[in-house]
């Protein structure tokens, strides 16, 4: 648990993360008007610029310079050192929706999830061409570009938006069973705001197979403020040191969801 | 074919349409601040605000008014007396994704194609929310807010993003090649946007199995001016008087989606 004078200083923190993300945000901007240098990893589809790389840097300077004692896990590299997640640590996702980043030159956010002792204590997803600032800290709620979200409130799977990749409905058939009961599904790609869209109740459910701690750290530290659930989409806690699949939902949608879930 | 004259005169058409566009937008918003009127048309997914109703009458109201000889075609209503294309017809969709607008209250649009005689001459879609206006002119190009969009360029499925709702997984199997063979899916469930969106290169195509002229005129005179295609998904001509389904894409990748989609 953190106490009282923690807590003011995670305040500190809190804004002076906002300061860097609106300093990475101009930043990023300004390199989307020249050409991107796009490299390919494992994966065909799995691309990382250098911008990705750039901010990642941008952040470790600027957290090993101010917060001496604070350790960063980002998607660039920096994970590699950290196998635990004692004290104060900083997981980072650049650019969350690179393929986005890359292809639409909108819809990817820079997320931030500063957890303590393991405890999600700062959540910031920022949209940088929809400048919206997705905010919280421990107990005093969230916030979407300065107005506090309300707790989210009960609904029904029937009158519900989720959100999940079709190509999951290919591999878990049992999502067929959410197509059909729910209002509609929708598809953004990235992670990180659709976690945030689950906070603000823009979506209902955000649902992955396979996502990494920086995809998530964020969002995830977002919805414990307005009530939502976020575990594996088998109901297992989240590690945030592995790799995972991922059900976060309004609660009353996470229990309906999980029923399905476990019934295939 | 229209001559210069009208042309011209079309110009003004246009900067009038785009005038009525932001005054509905500044109801639409200041209404969102309210409760909204919900009632479900033919469909439980079909809803209907009061805003879509009102936003319809204020665009009658003003065409009646200012061009007298134009009519009008609009989901709430002014379709039932439009029976063909002659002379100048507004074809209109006051809130195209009313299901995001009442659960998301953002990722909706207001859209207008305005045909003469059957030809697409201005093409209109504005993302209430996210402050963006696609609009176009016959022979004069495709705009984003201002800035001209380029001719679409050559691209691949392997690398293209596509975009459908889920969905349609579960009805057309054949889809599944395309989650297997493009870079990836998307779905905002908005076709309006999703049309301008291939018009600017954001999506690559995008595909739906039941749409109606006011869903699609808009970002359909759009894609004339990139150089994009759309027709049903069987590659019949559109005909903007029965709802169909939809093909809009980059030519290079509508030919590669087309032939598969022919396979089955």
């Amino acid at each position: 648990m953190i106490n009282e004078r923690e807590n003011r200083s995670f305040e500190d923190v809190k804004k002076q993360a906002e300061l860097w993300i609106r300093e990475a945000s101009q930043y990023i901007k300004e390199k989307m008007k020249g050409t991107l240098s796009i490299t390919t990893k494992a994966h065909q589809h799995d691309l990382v610029t250098d911008v990705d790389q750039n901010v990642e840097k941008f952040f470790l300077d600027k957290i090993t310079d101010k917060f001496p004692d604070h350790r960063l896990m980002g998607e660039e590299g920096s994970f590699e050192q950290i196998k635990d997640l004692e004290g104060t640590v900083w997981i980072l996702d650049p650019i969350d929706g690179t393929v986005n980043f890359v292809h639409q030159k909108s819809n990817f956010a820079i997320s931030i999830g500063i957890f303590h002792d393991g405890e999600p204590i700062i959540g910031l997803v920022y949209d940088v061409m929809g400048d919206e600032l997705f905010s919280s800290l421990k107990g005093q709620g969230a916030m979407l570009n300065g107005e506090k979200l309300p707790a989210l409130t009960k609904n029904s799977l029937n009158e519900a938006l989720l959100s999940f990749n079709a190509g999951w409905l290919l591999k878990e058939r049992g999502l067929e069973e959410l197509v059909e009961s729910s209002r509609g599904i929708r598809s953004y790609a990235v992670a990180a705001l659709e976690m945030a869209y689950v906070a603000c109740g823009r979506l209902d459910a955000y649902i992955s197979f396979n996502l990494a701690p920086w995809d998530i750290a964020g969002g995830y530290a977002l919805l414990q403020e307005v009530g939502g659930k976020a575990t594996n989409y088998t109901g297992e806690e989240l590690t945030f040191l592995e790799k995972d699949t991922l059900l976060a939902a309004n609660p009353w949608i996470y229990d309906e969801i999980l029923e399905i879930a476990r019934k295939k």
